[in-house]
């Protein structure tokens, strides 16, 4: 029994946060009451902001509070011809951070995966398909998560690309099977993107 | 370059909380968005509530966002007799846990430290001081860190027990010496109870 409902109320709602646990959880409500209150009300304003206010790119459903986002709207990647398809935002990240790439995105926010009913329409490849047609991609790179879901997506949207004769790559060296995109160093992600092959 | 301000500051604040780095604020913020948005907002107004409300109690100065707290408010406890000093709230919770103890607590929110400005009175031992003049205490326990100051601390505070006439004993079983009580497990913390030697 904590000595205040609302401290107690506080521990409860910390473990929303990935990869805390309670007695983390107890730490952070101690340390903010009792070091900094200004950064646990800043914190609480950020996350209200965020939450209500970013949604999605209408060009590459990434992350944004606006129409559209930083990337699609720079004249410099809007020249390059490149686009990247990926499964999250968090991947974006991954790739802007080896400094590779200077083409766009789409963001699928997730993978095929029929069984949960996630189809085509459910990750915007209806949205992605219009793009395709109204701008003169030269190339698709398909960074989807090499599993065995990512590699399901990205053979479905390198279809699409052949079948409007775009060519298409995948991301293949270096990336070990199984994981996780986001979690990939910079160096390996590199070398992937430099060792993509062309589809079909 | 983060595709949203918005995200970006969501990241930078949630590095206000212990143990968060870079990679897992982003992590955070990533999970909060894609995954729990009414989690993340509940978690706002917890952090609000909590870090507007929440003062401190005005017998024990443990946190409460009444002006007595539940432990100091249970007739049970009042009839004890024991009083139990601590240096942090989260020390009570971990004595909550061993089930060990039925009495009241202080809390000093810190130690003696003269070199920073801390003196008898930054820890509260006026208030301390009247509540022993008050209340008939059989018995206080100072369950304050094994630190340099955490022992110094404690033996300020037995000499006024001593003073006034009134037994004291300091916790000792089991503790590691330059350990924080925080961080101990329910065993050796109930030894430590248990083992308590009378002082003066
Ligand atoms: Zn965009
Ligand atoms: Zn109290």
């Amino acid at each position: 029994m904590q000595s205040s409902p609302l401290l107690e109320s506080l521990i409860e709602h910390l473990r929303c946060l990935p990869g805390v646990g309670p007695k983390s959880a107890q730490r952070m409500a101690y340390h903010l009451l009792q070091r900094d209150r200004s950064g646990g009300m800043n914190l609480a304003r950020a996350l209200t902001d965020a939450m209500s206010k970013i949604g999605h790119c209408s060009h590459c459903r990434d992350f944004t509070e606006e129409e559209t986002c930083n990337i699609c709207n720079n004249p410099r990647r809007q020249n390059s011809g490149l686009l990247c398809v990926v499964e999250m935002p968090a991947d974006i990240q991954a790739i802007e951070q080896t400094g590779q790439f200077s083409g766009r995105y789409f963001v699928l926010m997730g993978h095929l995966s029929p069984l949960d009913g996630i189809g085509p329409k459910e990750i915007g490849l209806d949205l992605l398909q219009q793009r395709l047609q109204n701008e003169a991609f030269s190339e698709v790179i398909l960074a989807t998560n090499p599993t065995i879901e990512g590699d399901a997506t990205a053979n479905y949207i390198a279809e699409i690309c052949l079948q409007q004769g775009i060519k298409v790559s995948r991301i293949a060296h270096g990336i070990p099977v199984g994981g996780e995109l986001e979690m990939v160093d910079g160096t390996t992600l590199t070398h992937s993107f430099l060792g993509r092959r062309e589809l079909g």
